[in-house]
């Protein structure tokens, strides 16, 4: 099984719609990638290590795969539609981790 | 619900130990936390979001609480013990980030 995580850096310009990623971008990102995605998970960016300190990314997501190949046919076909709805919620440029779940 | 990620960044002298980190540290922070924990994950990176690319973290891993109360408490009496054992199996300093879970 693998994990594909968005993760949005936070910065001091950046620009962040939680409410219309919750409610449009994660559905249609569900729907468009359909029975290959198995998992998603949505985390909000609070803060950091120490008390006080601000959120390294202002939020991530992390689909979950059968495998690299399952990815990479449910977004290809997809990517177009799903990278051009980005700047309705935010300006900032996502990392994009693939990893392997081990536990 | 809030998660705890613990991100190792990946370099060109970075140096990861998996199998220390998987059968000998996170065992150790599952028992120094306790009923606090509610759930784990451990991802190992394999890749970034273009083909070849490098993973931007060597791995993660995301600790579930109910809450960020809950988080300090459990870390902060085993904090000393925890952090002490990272340089035997990385290098890197991780980036942290607490998180809440929306989905």
């Amino acid at each position: 099984m693998i994990k594909v995580s968005v993760m949005y850096p936070n910065g001091a310009d950046t620009r962040f719609d939680l409410n219309y990623y919750l409610a449009k971008h994660m559905p249609m990102v569900q729907a468009k990638l359909g029975s290959a995605l198995k998992k998603v998970e949505v985390d909000h960016g609070l803060g950091g290590g120490e008390p006080g300190a601000p959120p390294a990314f202002v939020a991530m997501c992390h689909l979950h795969f059968d495998s690299v190949d399952a990815f990479q046919q449910a977004f290809g076909a997809n990517a177009e539609a799903i990278v051009a709805d980005i700047p309705n919620y935010t300006n900032a440029q996502p990392t994009v981790l693939v990893s392997e779940i081990k536990l």
